[in-house]
């Protein structure tokens, strides 16, 4: 068996766990699910995958030093920071080069560094499935969340038929991604059964991979081209400073995973939460008779449903009031009505126009 | 024109604005409303009524060091503290007593230290007239409210007819003192137009309250004048610590006024607020176009009629809630429905029985 990478996908602008997630602390660096960062998890998942040396986590350069100490076991070379956030195609190429100057013929996966999955060793499972996949021809390999409920926020895979068993595991053809869609037509494809969400993760072979961002995106290409010439010369400091700002800024799914036709998918079966936002913490901790979840020194006094995050030594309180998100840092304090978490997003916008108060980001 | 003095009565458990206020930080010692603590405010309007040297302040000894800081005008032996709380007759009684030692024949003013008055001239001018009222018959005097509404948080004062003209002002006759009314009871109070609410402020001369205890609380006076006697011989000092846990717990109202008939009261025209809980707040600061009282860093993303207080650098952001009041502390924040903030007091019940959490009273 050929070595095989894992490239983990750390950015993120920490916003949809602000106050707890900051610019350079968002979600994959807090143990929002869990005693350890969600970043330190997934590097434990998949040291059953790959070895520690030939797993790469990108980053940005706010969150190196964080990275960096959540990911004790990783060389720090294979730490890399984008000198800036230039969407998922753009990091994907880089993730590409990162593995093909180790083993040009290698197969990667590129996974995010935010996911809660329990159930481990099926995930390993799945993930040596779309390895071997990759490995056997010349496809994107791609592992799909069989869906719970009609959710706008991701994109989904529109299943063909199936490809072919590998390792014991049917694998399947895709048919086509689509974009996040309506709640109609999301409720549509739950309805079809043909569905599945795609969660970002992906394993490819470099040449594949590479082929595929030639004829899909070729002016990307072209920029990974020149940045990879420059990195032999030069190393990865000054070619990524001087080539990433030039790349072009699409996500993977548009340039790539959306134009392809030699796309399968391993549906998975193990158990999966992007954990979006607050109210999805509520799903990973126990609540008291009324619904309500506190996690650190929270007290609730006749209130129903909420979710109450503390912090060492302070005690936040809730009296009288139901379906809040309540959330107290050193600095900033969050109450959220539960059902209007998207709207913080709005509120940061302001903080960001604020030269006095962007400070809390 | 007899020297005239006046006992601040600064004691409060700090329940009402947990968590700005503790016990040894009750409201009086904070600026809820105002740029200075209440009590700062309180002794300010005296000065006019009273030399500095004639101004008594009574509290508790977890509030002595915070009271002295917030009274610097006061000769630091004018500042009292009851070795415990035992009610408001008690402390009339020990306010009598520090009185009496500098001048028998005295008038003084018992006053609360928490309430808010802007209308200082009209305040000044009417507690002359309630010391005039006192110096010219053996009366009690107090100063009576003119109800707003049915609050049921109050005493009532029922009026009985014109006693006389004191310098231009109509002094009223009392007929009778009552305890907090029900709803229904207060309506028609108020639709009666007798009754006004009893604030707490009296005046009256030393003689005259003494008979009133002697006649009507004679197990009380009975002590305060073992105590006097004491405190000839060893000081205040000793006197309290022996004295005051034996004298009687039971309110001024029932043991005094209740029971007197010599009471006539000076209806108030001045303004007047006991901002007796966080919702009372609001009528003191300019609101947002939504309703929102923001003090502190404080933002709010689609939410209205909320009150949110936060501290010196800390943001606290509320976004799509209402009707909350948000108070955010060093070491602890509330949240709690603007409708129910009177369960702050079962939260608070709740943190004395909790060993660890104690320590946030």
């Amino acid at each position: 068996m050929p070595a095989r990478y894992v490239v983990i996908m750390a950015g993120g602008r920490g916003e949809r766990f602000w106050p707890a997630s900051r610019h350079s602390t968002p979600k994959h660096l807090l143990p929002i699910v869990g005693e350890t960062p969600m970043l330190t998890q997934t590097v434990e998942r998949v040291l059953g995958i790959a070895p520690k040396e030939n797993i790469f986590v990108i980053t940005t350069q706010a969150q190196f030093a964080g990275v960096r100490v959540a990911c004790p076991q990783l060389p720090t070379e294979n730490i890399v920071a984008e000198p800036m956030g230039r969407d998922t195609a753009a990091a994907t190429g880089l993730a590409m080069l990162l593995v093909k100057q180790r083993d040009p013929q290698a197969a990667f996966a590129m996974l995010p560094a935010d996911h809660v999955i329990h159930d481990v060793r099926e995930y390993q499972a799945l993930l040596n499935v779309a390895f071997a996949s990759a490995e056997s021809a010349d496809v994107l390999v791609t592992l799909g969340i069989k869906p719970t409920e009609p959710a706008t926020g991701f994109g989904y895979i529109e299943q063909a038929g199936p490809w072919k068993n590998v390792a014991g595991r049917d694998v399947v053809a895709v048919k086509r991604f689509v974009e996040k869609p309506d709640l109609e037509t999301a409720q549509g494809y739950i309805a079809s059964g043909r569905y599945l969400w795609n969660a970002g993760m992906f394993v490819w072979r470099v040449p594949v991979v590479e082929a595929g961002l030639k004829a899909h995106a070729p002016e990307l290409h072209a920029g990974l081209v020149a940045m990879e010439a420059a990195a032999a010369k030069d190393g990865w400091a000054s070619a990524l400073a001087a080539g990433y700002p030039n790349l072009k800024k699409i996500s993977v799914d548009y340039a790539l995973m959306e134009k392809s036709t030699n796309v399968v998918v391993v549906p998975a079966t193990f158990d999966w939460d992007d954990v979006g936002a607050w109210p999805a913490v509520a799903n990973h901790f126990p609540t008291d008779a009324a619904g309500n979840v506190l996690r650190g020194l929270a007290m609730i006094e006749d209130g129903a449903n909420n979710i109450v995050v503390s912090r060492d030594g302070h005690l936040t309180a809730v009296v009288g009031a139901d379906d809040l998100i309540v959330v107290s840092t050193a600095d900033a304090t969050l109450v959220c009505a539960r059902a209007r978490a998207q709207e913080i997003k709005a509120l940061l916008k302001r903080l960001e126009a604020d030269a006095e108060k962007k400070k809390f980001l």
